[in-house]
């Protein structure tokens, strides 16, 4: 069998490789990528499904719209006025399998074999895979402490051929970094002189526990801009249920086509018990409840980590969401480093995956909303024993 | 916004547009392609749904593996075991998001632009719009009552640079025909002889109604065969449950990071849901209701025809599944039949979209499974009255 140039060229997930590795019992990992379960209202989510069908009878099993239920894409928007004062139409917002699945839709209606991707270095694995199998040119512009840094971004713009930038503006993964108010500004103001999407993919937006919520870079005022959205931090990950805003017609148009090639629409059941549990329960209280456990994690490892790593090592301070970014003295392989962490039983993501190219980089991704913080201590402290 | 290739050159969904068309109540509508939501089994799925929490708790909430719940896989093995003695193994099993996204991942793995696909003439339009992003060349084999043509397959075969062909064995759509014994044989070997991957998408072969079921061409057998199947026509689509199964390990390998770059996985708690169902219940005599009712539908259907068509007019008989299939006298176009029908307030999908080129043709597929006998009767009736 042969086969496809793109397949052949795209990394399978290196992440679920060495989650096989860590999946021992006396590991302690900080390697994945899960919400802690406390995140899922397991409860009311039990509720919601036995309502949605007294409430909807055979609609919920049958083929839906592809656009999305409308009345969650209305709930959406709604949520967006009042939280960010942005106006949203349902007609804006297509229902995504996950936030992955967007990922994907954009890269069928935008890329084109060649075209240039201006993506975060270090950035999410699920996009660089994702977008690969469109075999693009990425361009990685260096995600600075505050944001893109914009001589490299500007440099790009003018220079290599352009379609799409992706961006995690809050909390990104894997650095846990976000934009400031005045890299946003200005990227802003760089973009509205180019013909060029911008993605602001937002799943951990919800999740901050200190600081202030900052607008988004684009959204509501580029006519390319492109907002991603996900109940998978806030609700569930396993009902793969995200979605993708955009105010641009002639895209929503195309991506809608793109996403009945895809799977026809996403999973209608799900989208009714989502809704249904969003409207009739404490949401927002849900996850102050999310925020102020992750506070709680992230300060446990951030403690550690001054006590138990030596002072040549850096790290990251996050203001919300998941994910600590750790930096080795110049030169040392994090990679190389696994196996002693394994020995020691501890994992963590070594940087590569997180590079379109580089390889044996001296950064780590940590993980911290899965643990105890007990167990976050422990930890931390057999992984300074061999850094 | 500057969109890619591929997506100005794929269709949007012909039928999802006429569908619009034909909401209104008084419309008679033989053009969808729903199942009856008989076929739902709405209170053992409110059960299952609840029962599948308790037992399992947070981990059908959270992310899962890509390559599907372990425990459905080994159901639809055995099941496959049981009906058709293959012997498939849960690693041969791909859990997809409908089987409209193994059809997408299909084109993933093994296409590059300008590569030949063989398609049914005429073939599922699901078919055409998954693989048209993809930019393969289309190569359209005419579809005989029992099946594929030969000679024009062996031309294409031996003339073209075919990858893949893409067949729906059972009771196909649009025509309903089933490709006979003798076909299949034929047809297998013949491929037996090339490098070529053969796709069996068989959505519809449980809800046989006459006639003896009969071995697939190549799954089982040929290398490079690929098996497609779903839980869309026998407890529900609006789930989006699907299979792909293949014996070749580099296939799955490759069809699993495409995955993982498209969707992660499919929803983990539709997944659960589902398999609790299945082993809780009784699924054979569920189907057996599904079988008496179409068979009852189509007869209806084939009944009133042969009352009300002009003899000009010829029409396929199905053995299963969902959809007839009707010829005009030869020039006549059913795409500008179509606005007479609506006058006559009937609907049906004239068979354009069926063929990656052709325009104009004299054809259209009826559907069945989705209106009482009284009203397939009325409907063929005015039908009747233009053709």
């Amino acid at each position: 069998m042969q086969f496809s140039d793109r397949i052949l060229n795209t990394p399978s997930s290196f992440i679920r490789e060495i989650l096989k590795v860590t999946a021992a019992q006396d590991v302690i990992s900080f390697a994945g990528g899960l919400p802690n379960p406390i995140s899922f209202p397991i409860d009311a989510l039990r509720e919601s499904a036995d309502r949605a069908i007294t409430e909807n009878g055979s609609s919920i099993f049958q083929y839906a719209t592809t656009e999305g239920y409308l009345p969650l894409r209305e709930y959406i928007a709604a949520r967006y006025k009042k939280r960010h004062g942005l106006d949203f139409e349902p007609g804006d917002i297509l229902i995504t399998t996950g936030s992955q699945q967007a990922l994907d839709l954009i890269g069928k209606v935008l890329l084109n074999k060649g075209d240039g991707v201006v993506i975060e270095e270090p950035g999410y694995l699920g996009a660089i895979q994702a977008f690969c199998l469109y075999e693009p040119t990425f361009v990685p512009v260096t995600l600075d402490e505050d944001g893109l840094d914009l001589e490299q971004l500007e440099f790009a713009l003018q220079h290599q051929n352009v379609k799409l930038i992706y961006t995690v503006p809050n909390f990104q993964n894997p650095t846990g970094r976000t934009y400031s108010k005045g890299k946003r500004s200005a990227i802003y103001e760089l973009l509205s002189q180019h013909d060029v999407a911008l993605i602001e993919d937002d799943p951990y937006g919800e999740l901050r526990f200190q600081g202030e919520s900052l607008p988004y870079i684009g959204t509501g005022r580029l006519e390319n801009s492109i907002l991603f959205g996900t109940f998978s931090k806030t609700v569930s990950p396993g009902m793969r249920l995200g979605f993708l805003i955009t105010k641009n017609k002639q895209l929503m148009k195309h991506l809608v086509t793109a996403k009945q090639g895809s799977d026809l629409h996403t999973n209608i059941f799900a989208q009714c018990v989502i809704h249904e549990y969003l409207t009739h329960n404490a949401y927002e209280e849900h996850i102050r409840t999310i925020i102020a456990l992750y506070k709680e994690q992230a300060a446990a490892m951030l403690d550690a980590m001054q006590m138990y790593f030596p002072p040549s090592v850096s790290y990251t301070k996050p203001d919300g969401g998941m994910f600590i970014w750790v930096t080795l003295q110049s030169g040392q392989s994090a990679l190389e480093l696994f196996p002693k962490a394994m020995e020691q039983k501890v994992a963590f993501v070594p940087g590569d995956p997180f590079y379109a190219s580089k390889r044996n980089v001296n950064s780590m991704r940590l993980n911290y909303t899965n643990a105890t913080s007990d167990v976050i201590q422990e930890g931390i402290k057999r992984l300074g024993k061999i850094l």
